[in-house]
């Protein structure tokens, strides 16, 4: 299959190019950054994106990053919401037209397995992404699949937090999964029959 | 108690202030035109609306509506955005810092009985919003609580569609809940103990 990754460079994405590039498939890596540019958060990006790559089986979304924001705090709260929930929501609008017949998309979500406090924005995006995929399944043409995979903490973000900010979030006992391992979902997503599901690896 | 109540005038929320003042609660009306203004769209006019509104034991939020836009349109998908979604979460951070000790926040999410194309978006805001407020719970200062009632079809709003818009969405043989009854899920969250509870009615 030829397939479109977004955030290739992420720890998360530069693992689920390896596996998928293992199974034999073609990726073409888009990012921030490098010669096929996409930024989730500028949704005309997204749309240039599918006027350059053409006749793709498969649209992996891996570009999604989060951050703390407490409800009694002054900040801005919403995260998120421009690239990873309205952006990956875009993406799939714009995938549905450009796919060949009997393509996926394959997004990217996340989920805790504990409430922490600060995440009540991110639980907004995370848990509406699961539930805009299962809405979205039954809307999709030409035997087109969507799906979403959704990772507790990965491993490797964990170690680059740091001891003293893993204490701080409570993390000390948290081990998370390795992104190798992680990888392994959007494989099954993007090979599998799967539609409209969440993959929690 | 002395309640604030935003959306007053809709089919839910009048019912909702009837519900409450029989319980003996004093109901400041606050909806679009009228004399206390709020518009759930504009979050500025939040900030406002607790300029002028003190002592406040209870906020409950009716003002909600959503529309059905399919994916494959060229239309904006994002209904509800704007004032369900981010206003209702702008709403419970100001009431945070203006209701007195041990109040609470109610508001309205909204549930469908089984996927519908074009509820993607709905699907998100309404999803999202319980999620936000299971994570908001453990974020309440001073004994404060966070819930939110999430209707499915009332039976005024289904009334009012007529036959034909009722046949398009597959609706006819779907009676909905007065919206009398669905009231009484918001007089629980208020004067209950629920905290960070969905009250599906």
């Amino acid at each position: 299959m030829k397939i479109l990754l977004i955030g290739a460079t992420g720890t998360l994405g530069s693992e689920v190019a390896t596996a998928l590039e293992k199974s034999g498939h073609e990726i073409v890596r888009a990012s921030r950054r490098g010669p096929v540019r996409v930024d989730m958060d500028d949704h005309a990006s997204i749309d240039a994106l599918f006027e350059t790559v053409h006749d793709l089986d498969a649209v992996v979304c891996c570009a999604a990053s989060g951050s703390l924001t407490r409800l009694d705090s002054d900040d801005d709260i919403t995260a998120g919401l421009q690239g990873k929930l309205l952006g990956q929501i875009h993406l799939l609008r714009r995938a549905m037209r450009h796919l060949r017949d009997g393509g996926s998309v394959t997004l990217t979500g996340g989920v805790f397995d504990r409430l922490i406090p600060g995440a009540s924005f991110t639980a907004v995006v995370n848990t509406g992404l699961e539930a805009f995929v299962e809405a979205a399944a039954i809307e999709m043409p030409r035997d087109l699949r969507v799906n979403i995979v959704s990772p507790g903490w990965v491993a490797e973000t964990l170690a680059s937090m740091g001891p003293e900010v893993r204490k701080s979030l409570d993390l000390e006992g948290t081990r998370g999964t390795l992104a190798a391992d992680v990888a392994r979902a959007y494989v099954e997503a993007v090979e599998g029959g799967a539609q409209g599901q969440a993959f929690r690896p």
